[in-house]
C-alpha cells in the first residue's frame, strides 16, 4: 500500500489540531490591556502545543519520508498516535484557563507522554515492515532523544504534584531540545537516498 | 477521472470530522477531579466515535486503493457517505451528554446504519464502474462483515428502547470486530497488484 | 503554474465548509423528541447547504480536471469563489435557526447568487488561459445550467419577499437539477483525453 | 527531503485559518437587518483578512513552487510563519466586535508585521538552501514590496494610536496593492522553467 494518504490524512489532521487550538483564545468583548493580559496563560499553553505539534509533524514528516509502503498496522498505530494529539486543544486550553493548576498540567503531561509511547510504537511497526536494516531503522535509530523526553514527562508529572510551574518548565525544556537542529536523521537520510529518486 | 481529489476531499473531510469531535469535549472551567469525571461519558463516546471514523478511513483507504478512476456517480456516492458521517460529531456529543439516554443512543445507530448503508452503496457504484471480476470488487468481497454490522446495528437500535447502555457495548463490540487485523483485503489486493506499480 | 495546489486548497477549504457546518447542529441539553424536533429546520438547511457545497466541489473538479495550468489571475478568481462559500455556514445556520424567514432566506440567495457569478468568472479566467477551442472551453460549454441557476437564484429572491418558504423550495429545485447526472462534461472529457494520460 | 508535505500541510492549516474566522461571524438569534447591520464591522475585518490569507497563500505557492526541495530549518521558518498567520482570525475577530478600536488595531498590526516577518526569514532560509543565483532567489527578488509592507504597518501602527480607523485603511491599502498583478515572479518562473518539467 502506498503511503500517500497516510501523509495526507495525518497532514489534515495535525493541521486542524494546530489550527483549531486558537479557537480556545477566546476573543474578549472589551478592547482593553486588562482583557489582553487575562489570555496570557492560555496563549502561553498556546505557543507550548503549538510547538509540539509542529515537532511532531516534523518528526512524522522525516519518518514516514523514509518509509516505502505502509500496512494496515501501520495505519492502526498512526491512528493511535492521532488520537492521543488530538486530545492536546482540550490539555491546552484547560491549563491555560485554570493558570497551570495542578491537574491540567498533571493531564497535559499524561497526552505528551502517550503521545511519544504512541509514536514510538509507530516507529517501531514502520521498522518491523521496512527492516531491521532499511533506511528506516536506521534514520529513526534508538531514538534516544524520544526516551530521554519521555522520561522528563514522566519527572514532570510527579514534580507537577507540588510545583505545577516547575513540571511546566520541563515541557518547555523538552520542546526546546527539540527545536534545535538534529542533523543526524537528515544525514542518514542522504545517505540512504543517494542514487534514489525522491518525490 | 483521475481519484485523487476524491481521496484528497474525503481524507480532509474525515481529518475535520474524527477532529473536531474533540471540540464537544468543553474545558471545564474548574480544575478538579470532579470536573474531569463529569467529562467521563463525553470521553467515552468521543473514544468510539473516533475509532469508527478511523475504520471508515482505513476502509475507504483500502477500497479506493483498489480503485483505478471515478465517474460521476461515485463522487455522489461518496458525498452521501461523507454525509452521514458528518452527522457523526453531533450524535457522539449528544449521546455523551446526556449519558447514553435512550434517543441519543438510538440516533447515533441510526448514523453508523445510514453511514454502512452509504458505504455498501459505494462500493457497489465502484464495482459497476470497474467490472465485477476487477481487482476492486474481489477486494470488497461480499462484504459479509459490513453486513453483519449493520444487523448488529439494527438489533442494538431494538435493544436500546430497553437497555440503551447494552445498545452502546453492541456498538463497541462492532468496533472491535473490525479493529482485528483483516488480511483477506490486503492479500488479494497483493495478488492483484504483482507486476503492478502501486504509488 | 502547475494545478496542483490550487485543487488541494480548494479541497481543503470545501471541505472544512462542508464540516464546520455541521457545529451549528448545536446539541441539545436534553435527549428527548422535542429537543430533535426542535432541530428540525436547522437541519433542512444543513442538508440544502451539504448538497450545494458538494455541487460546486463537484464541478470545480470537472472543470480543474480539464485544465491543464494555472496563472495568478485564477488564483484570485478561485479564492473570490471561495470567499462567498466560505460564507455558505453563516446563511445556513442563520436561515435555519429563523425558520426559513424573509430576510435570512435572501441573504441565501444572495449568497448562491454571487457564487454562482464567482463560478462562472473562475470559468472565464480559465477558459482565457487555455483557449477558446481547448478541451476545458468544450467541457464549460455555455454553461446553460449555470445561467439558468442564476436566474432561477434572482426570482427566488424576488419571491422571497412574499414567500419565503417558496423561495426555499426554488433553491432546492436548482440543487437536485444538478444533481441529475450531466453526461455532457463527462463525454468531451472522455474525447479530449483520448491518447492523453490522465493521472 | 521533498517539498510535497510542506506544501499539504501549509495549504490545510492556511485553509483552515481561512475558514474557521467565519465561525466569528456570530449567528444572530433575530432574522432582521438590524442583527444584521450589527455584524459590520465584523464581517469587514473577516473581508480583509480573508484577502491577507488569501494573498500569504498565493506568495507562499508562488515562492514555494521555485522551491526544489526543502531542510529542517525551512521546516521550521515555515511553522514560525503559519504560527503568526493562525493569530490572524483572533485579532480579526477582536477588531471587529470592537469596533477598530485601538489596541486592537495595533495587534492587527503587529501580527501582519510578524507574519511579514516570518515570510521574510522563510525566504531567506530557503535561498540560503538553493544558493543565491537559484531560480528561487531570483524569482523572491529583493522583495521591496513585502519591505514597504511591513513599513506601512509599522506606520499604521503608530497612527492608530490616535486614529484607528486610519490604520485599519492603511491595511486596506496593502492589501490592495498586493492584489494588483505582478508579473514579476511568474515571468522569471516562467524563464527559469524552461526546458523543465513543472508538475
Amino acid at each position: 500500500m502506498g503511503k500517500g494518504r497516510l501523509e495526507a490524512f495525518s497532514d489534515g489532521v495535525l493541521a486542524i489540531i494546530i489550527t483549531i487550538m486558537v479557537l480556545e483564545l477566546k476573543v474578549p468583548h472589551d478592547a482593553g490591556w486588562e482583557a489582553l493580559r487575562h489570555l496570557g496563560p492560555v496563549f502561553l499553553s498556546y505557543v507550548l502545543s503549538f510547538i509540539y505539534v509542529g515537532i511532531y509533524w516534523n518528526n512524522h514528516h522525516h519518518m514516514m519520508h523514509a518509509a516505502k509502503s505502509v500496512n494496515g498496522a501501520i495505519l492502526w498505530a498512526n491512528l493511535f498516535l492521532l488520537f492521543w494529539l488530538s486530545l492536546v486543544p482540550f490539555v491546552t486550553a484547560w491549563m491555560g484557563e485554570n493558570h497551570f493548576a495542578r491537574l491540567p498540567v498533571i493531564c497535559y503531561g499524561v497526552i505528551l507522554i502517550m503521545s511519544s509511547i504512541a509514536y514510538w510504537i509507530l516507529a517501531q511497526t514502520l521498522i518491523k515492515h521496512h527492516g531491521e536494516h532499511s533506511v528506516l531503522a536506521r534514520a529513526v535509530g534508538s531514538d534516544t532523544k524520544g526516551k530521554i523526553s519521555t522520561g522528563i514527562y514522566a519527572a514532570a508529572i510527579a514534580v507537577a504534584f507540588v510545583y505545577s510551574w516547575v513540571a511546566f518548565a520541563l515541557y518547555a525544556v523538552v520542546a526546546l531540545m527539540w527545536l534545535v537542529p538534529d542533523k543526524r536523521i537528515e544525514r542518514i537520510l542522504g545517505e540512504g537516498s543517494e542514487g534514489r529518486h525522491l518525490s
